[in-house]
């Protein structure tokens, strides 16, 4: 007996249980289900797969190293500083090759400053004085040059002259650069080396073509199509590519981004992903009205005479700052995103086959049937008149709460 | 024959098939039902879309340039140095506006020291010695300043003094700061120039303030209220948001992270995507007892004297390190996830179901015959007895693997 | 009657509907059901819980400041330069701890360089002349060192010299280096500072023990069991973790990426959240066959003699560049992701229903009776024959589109 009780249990274990369906000969629901359908497969298997991949597993955290060599000289002759020969030791900021460098276009030199007293610039706000009440003495002007010795130096005896202050004499003056110093600045070349790395599918690719031609980086030039693994671009054109021309930066300085994204689609493989290179000028937003523009920074070169005392030359130097940034996601097919995608799409059909039982049920005039077959009453079949009309009356909202 | 077979299996195509639903007229189950699907309906407009923004495609990919100044002077007064004014190009390291930068507020200066032989630092581990063998010829100590010459510089006889070095000499003293030297650091001003850009949703703005009013930036200062777009801080203010006093950290050094938040609602639009700036000390943590707080490194300045021999100034530099991180993300509606919400949604009212159907398959007293009426054998009704006490006894496992 | 309706009405609301299901007496679909069952409980469970904490809502955006700081001296002894001693201050650049450094291996200086004529150097492309056209006056080559004069400088009458040029002469020599100079770099050794902050969790951590102790970093160095949390390492050591000798290395130079990655399970808690340390090279790709290994830049130190003019030493410096990375990310339970992968898991449980379903009526020959049974006709049960033929013929359309 138990024997047969615990076999009976087990074998019952497999039998298949099936939901039962009610067939409404209604075309007009038919039909609505059967797009509703088709829109939902359509839109998992168009738009959730074939054009957001979303079966793959996505890898954003790229890890990135970058790698840069400006080449090319340049000369400036100016009356401060005479005939130079600029080299990418002098105009590269800093020179040691980061993903994000400067690069001199023009400058001011002020040559010899000493260590002294003399006259506060007049460009300086609060810098102007009557007398020597205005220029208190050890008083320090935020956008100043220096400590105010608390004399005040006028042109006349009325006019307003400026505060005298200690600082590095003499102070720097104004300065409007009348173009570009540097002026084949646009014909340098800028190597730009980038590795990256895909940790979570331990994925590594370079920019640079994988050869044994030592000469290949010292002639060849990126273009698109023809030296796609050759990151060698000219400075004039990576502007350009920006869409501004890089006299017109070179005179105020600007900056501009350089991103390098790489989007890899791992399941095609390693030849199947691509550093692309975008270009954008970074100190312009979208409403050219902005006071942000141009970029200068000053910079300083200390020497000792022979009695050991220090001066110093001053430059204020303009130029372009590139900043390479480097983004990129990789994508490979991964059981879990997939399920989820399909998972949430079949669930949908329940809200689909839900919308057309409402429209069934509510809106055919044949419904009140359709509910009295679909919904089977615990009570024997031979219910009731009275009973039926309850349960006509009832099951609107029935409904609406139940299938929801 | 044949049209009117193929005829009716079209139109078949077209017949709406809807679940059979048993009622259970079983308050305590129905009610238990209406809870979960309140609760999952809640949660998923409350939660996911209200709160979450479920529906949301995000971007957290963000682009970003950012380009300081900094403004400001001030005098110090050392016995090695003198009276000396410093500016930006002095006191911020490195110079070209980089988001991560230095500024000093102390420093000690080692002026003239020159290549030669003189006595280790006593502070240096393993630089004692008690005769001339503890000082290997040529031997380097990895926290020491030169090479050893072999020779042992004994205080006098037998007390330890340290191993003579080749280094340049005179060695720097060791230093405790007194307090910072740049006592007005405070009041400098740091101007943070920030673009962002969202590739995902091709949007870019900036922090700065768009208008035509060149003076803007000259006088304006960063306020939450009045001037959001005027990025330019008093470093006094941004240390104190950061819950530091400026002086304090201005004596041995630290480290600031300046945060600028881009949290973008696109759905909203430009106008409601502002940046927010949080202000954190990086270099303590959470529990106070660390000894990683501080920061300093040393500098040097070269020159050659008139018999072109090279000589150095050394400059120990304690000072703040201001490191500008920008984070944000940008969100806009997008099918795919809503879809993915509103589906595992839905699923879940699957799962309450299931939930449902065990309390009242196994826990109500009429049990039994719910489980006859939901599951209809495939026998014809009429079932003999023995049939049912095995379907009953069966069940419970059955229902259990079944609608799981 | 109102009121009993109104009664009515609200009751019904809790009324529990719960679908009929078919009981098919077929262990092949039965069994296969359950394996469906099982394999997608066990995926749900192992893949996405277990291993992939599909219950977790993760934060990738991670907060962190890096600071540096490298110890050790070196000398060099080369017949330019003579015996020099050289310090962090010297061979770190930058010198003030960025997460990006460089440090000096091998140099070449060429020391008292002057503004004048020279030739230019023979290994520059089109710098060879055989008369003066070939050397067009205020020509500039790209890859060259200064400006031509016009005056072609050639060995003998016939035979090809180069190009007088405008420079900082005298140009610097060619030069590969024989093996590092600064010999005991690899013993050098570098802190990595790093601080980082999970703002989704507001979670803070450091990679420094948290002690009094203050000798205890002058004294350690890294070990993965005995000190996790002394980021003290030796140069030597990374290289060779990264799997490449520091003295081959050094000789070119190269680039060293240092990744500190956080994995947080904030579930367990903050002392479960260890920084791990992987090094690897980032200037050799996977097939070794490249050309953009080696890494090397140039350096001036300007000059000015007792007249005042200008004078400089140029520095081509090889060495190991150290690029820090710090990826994380963070895992907390979050009630969103665990709804979308159960309710996704459910889902998917319907699409395995519908597969057995296929099976169970159109695979198995007793297909036709559960179809009858399956779905309920409008007409009443007693159908005639023909009726039953059309339907048969027509099912297998209808249910492929039905369940989808």
């Amino acid at each position: 007996m138990a024997g047969s009780f615990l076999k009976g249990r087990f074998l019952s274990l497999f039998d298949y249980k099936t939901e039962k369906y009610i067939v409404a000969k209604n075309k007009k629901v038919g039909v609505l289900y059967r797009l509703i359908q088709l829109s939902i497969i359509g839109y998992i298997i168009g738009w959730v797969f074939l054009s957001k991949k979303g079966y793959q597993e996505t890898d954003e955290a790229i890890q990135s190293s970058v790698i840069t060599k400006v080449k090319g000289v340049s000369v400036t002759n100016t009356s401060e500083s005479g005939l130079v020969v600029w080299g990418p030791e002098d105009y590269v900021i800093p020179p040691q090759g980061e993903a994000v460098l400067f690069i001199v276009t023009s400058f001011l030199e002020t040559p010899t400053q000493k260590l002294g007293y003399c006259a506060e610039n007049a460009k300086v706000l609060n810098g102007h004085c009557q007398d020597d009440e205005d220029c208190e003495k050890g008083k320090m002007i935020v956008a100043g040059n220096g400590i105010m010795s608390g004399r005040c130096l006028g042109k006349n005896k009325n006019s307003t002259g400026t505060c005298e202050i200690y600082a590095w004499c003499p102070i720097e003056r104004n300065f409007k650069p009348q173009g570009p110093l540097l002026s084949n600045a646009e014909n340098f070349t800028m190597y730009i080396k980038n590795f990256i790395h895909f940790p979570k599918f331990s994925f590594s690719k370079s920019n640079v073509l994988e050869t044994n031609d030592y000469s290949y980086l010292k002639k060849c030039r990126y273009d698109e199509q023809l030296h796609p693994y050759c990151p060698i671009f000219r400075l004039g054109d990576i502007t350009r590519r920006a869409g501004y021309n890089f006299q017109d930066m070179a005179t105020f300085g600007g900056s501009i981004g350089i991103v390098i994204q790489w989007d890899c689609d791992l399941d095609k493989g390693y030849s199947y992903c691509h550093p692309q290179y975008h270009f954008t000028r970074l100190d312009i937003s979208i409403s050219e009205k902005t006071i942000a523009t141009g970029f200068n920074f000053r910079q300083t070169q200390y020497f000792r005479n022979a009695a050991g005392e220090r001066y110093r030359s001053l430059f204020k130097v303009y130029g372009v700052r590139f900043n390479i940034m480097v983004h990129g996601k990789a994508g490979k097919f991964n059981i879990i995103p997939t399920a989820i995608n399909v998972g949430s799409g079949l669930a949908l059909m329940g809200a689909g086959a839900f919308f057309c039982d409402m429209v069934l049920l509510y809106l055919m005039k044949k419904g009140d049937s359709y509910r009295e077959r679909k919904f089977e009453e615990t009570k024997s079949k031979k219910s009731s008149a009275e009973d039926n009309n309850v349960e006509e009356r009832n099951d609107p909202m029935e409904q609406e709460n139940l299938t929801f």
